[in-house]
């Protein structure tokens, strides 16, 4: 492709050109470029904000919008990726959009430039179908940020949007949601993350005398065991039981014959809507208070999460996404709240939003592909959605 | 001090010279030819050496020996240093050899150049008053390897010794034995030494999909706790309880969305009598399997230990040694087999050995140091049992 032609409106086409564009988190890699030049040329107003803040890098970030009433319907997605790992280990190069047996294969074919391409071939048939004049509006909020740490992205994304007064009704996210064949999944919500560091205290000394020191492993131990045997809680209607992970556990201490002076680990909890960051916090430092007993010496550390659970009740647009993936695919999907954190958990504040993309099997993996018949019948339910939702009553 | 100029017999004159010879282990540093050099010149006949084995650091030792009958008395010790650790965070540099109010400061002050420096004054003294034609011999089997891995040093100097038909009758190791005061204590055996890897294998997953992964981390927090909280015994006549301490545990897991595929820990246990390495390794693991249950993935690595439990029974030389300590101080020292492993470990099976020297407080430390009169009455109580020892009917 020569630096100034566009590639045709296939989802395909759209998919091979953005993962051939190397955006590998926080690299624009010219993928926001080439969406800009296609939703310009369909009559889209084009907005390229670029958001900083000291220690983290800058990103680049797209906001899109065709026509100015309502109904206002949202596409959300992004276009960075993780790392492809070691470049040699993919049967194909993760950015050269090789088509194999049916399958596009390349970093981001799923997560989520395969799905970006989708939503985008969908809005440009119907923009070309319909004409710009169409009654509503169709928007683009595309970050560079989802892969990363999140802060030059979406958050900010949306904030500059309210700072404009764009308004929409409802926002559909292109994330991958089904976990192995399209039609499976949407997502109505999202389970919170909260991260804590646990550290417990001891003093420092040789293992012969352990009488002189104080070794903080055993505490850790029956700190941690604590947390791990308790369930957080038994689920909710919508959503599973919470689950605490412990990631990691590091002394990194290389003498055999010293007893260390600190244990620290690190655990994660995946929560529902029963609770907040902040109850759930409370919480955890109460079950370590009681196992504690006043005789482990502890610090808690729990950074502010950014990452609360939420719910979207099922309305009329559920019913609509629902309808479109019944058409084309013969299968009703599973009304989930499963899985990691998403950028909709931001988007819930700017208007409700739900989630349905390609099948997630290989993402973040090497040799992350997709089918190219589910990039077509994915195109063909978000233009169905689209043509349902403008032409609701 | 010019090359070739000897330093006087005095212990304080000794332990300087040797602390300026910077002998921080493997390093021979010029300590064990400066003992050479005094040995020598008294009428020892001297020997030095040199031992090697691939993957470790060759190392110099010094054999010597006056006499050739018995009753044969071995004076034990070593002259290698840990390291000074940040040398501008002392007081006086750790290889100046610096005497301030009373104290002789440097590394090795205690652990046991100071002790090596009283164990050749007495038996320079004893030589000299004597001539070298007393009815018996004396030794010195001195490494320097005690610091380090231990395995080109007194293990190879025995054998060394052995193939020559050397014979001693009894050994006395000059380290460190006293908590506080010169006097208070003499070691008649040592704890072993065992120390074991624990991996708990898991599968690596995303946090948000705990069911596709496995966590390895509550079966370590098992497994570690289930070797914690159980006592290894109850001790022996002579000995301590046997106790078990988990020196370290690494997942070195960054990602707190990431579920780690290992989990590992290290644990030593210093034992006593009622076990061997063998039978200690089978009830670890026995206590292992029972706490695993057949539901946790686990790998024991337990590397040959080269530390076992002994016990050197109290007879009369200890006797002599007692009477000794008694009279140059007025305490009359616990026999004790606490503390760490010691090179006694190794002597014990070349003829029967116990332990006594300077007071190891400061050992190992930031401005390691010894009182001056400690080294003089370190050689009184040594003078006195070489004495005695000779005069024996």
């Amino acid at each position: 492709m020569t630096p100034d032609a566009l590639p045709d409106r296939s989802p395909l086409a759209l998919a091979q050109a953005l993962i051939r564009c190397p955006s590998v988190t926080p690299e624009e890699g010219g993928a926001l470029d080439l969406l800009a030049r296609l939703l310009e040329a369909a009559g889209f107003a084009v907005h390229r904000p670029r958001f900083s803040e000291p220690g983290t890098p800058d990103v680049e970030n797209l906001f899109a919008r065709i026509g100015t009433g309502g109904p206002a319907l949202l596409f959300a997605g992004h276009t960075d990726v993780v790392p492809p790992g070691e470049t040699g280990a993919w049967r194909h190069g993760p950015f050269d959009g090789t088509v194999a047996d049916g399958l596009l294969y390349g970093r981001g074919a799923v997560d989520m430039k395969g799905g970006v391409a989708c939503m985008l071939a969908a809005a440009l048939d119907f923009v070309a179908a319909s004409g710009p004049g169409f009654a509503g509006s169709i928007g683009f909020l595309i970050t560079g940020d989802e892969e990363g740490p999140a802060v030059n992205g979406t958050v900010k994304l949306l904030d500059w949007a309210r700072a404009r007064g764009e308004r929409f009704d409802h926002c559909l996210l292109g994330e991958p949601t089904n976990p192995s064949a399209l039609g499976e999944m949407i997502k109505i919500g999202r389970r919170g993350s909260l991260t804590g560091k646990l550290t417990v205290h001891g003093r420092q000394g040789h293992v012969a005398y352990p009488h002189k020191a104080e070794n903080p492993i055993p505490g850790l131990l029956r700190l941690a065991s604590a947390l791990c045997e308790q369930p957080i809680d038994g689920g909710t209607a919508h959503f599973d039981a919470s689950n605490l992970a412990f990631t990691t556990i590091d002394v990194g201490n290389p003498a055999t014959n010293v007893i260390p002076a600190e244990a620290r680990a690190v655990f994660n909890i995946r929560f529902n809507e029963s609770w907040t960051a902040e109850t759930l916090g409370a919480e955890v430092r109460r079950r370590l208070d009681a196992a504690a007993g006043g005789s482990i010496r502890f610090t808690l550390d729990l950074p502010p999460s950014n990452a609360p659970a939420f719910l979207t009740q099922p309305d009329a647009f559920t019913d609509l996404v629902i309808a479109a993936i019944e058409a084309e695919t013969g299968l009703r999907p599973v009304l989930s709240t499963t899985g990691g954190t998403s950028d909709a958990r931001f988007i819930k504040d700017f208007c409700p939003v739900i989630e349905f993309g390609l099948v997630g099997e290989t993402m973040h993996q090497t040799d992350e592909c997709v089918a190219v018949a589910d990039l077509e019948r994915l195109t063909a339910i978000y233009r169905r959605l689209i043509a349902s939702y403008f032409a609701r009553p």
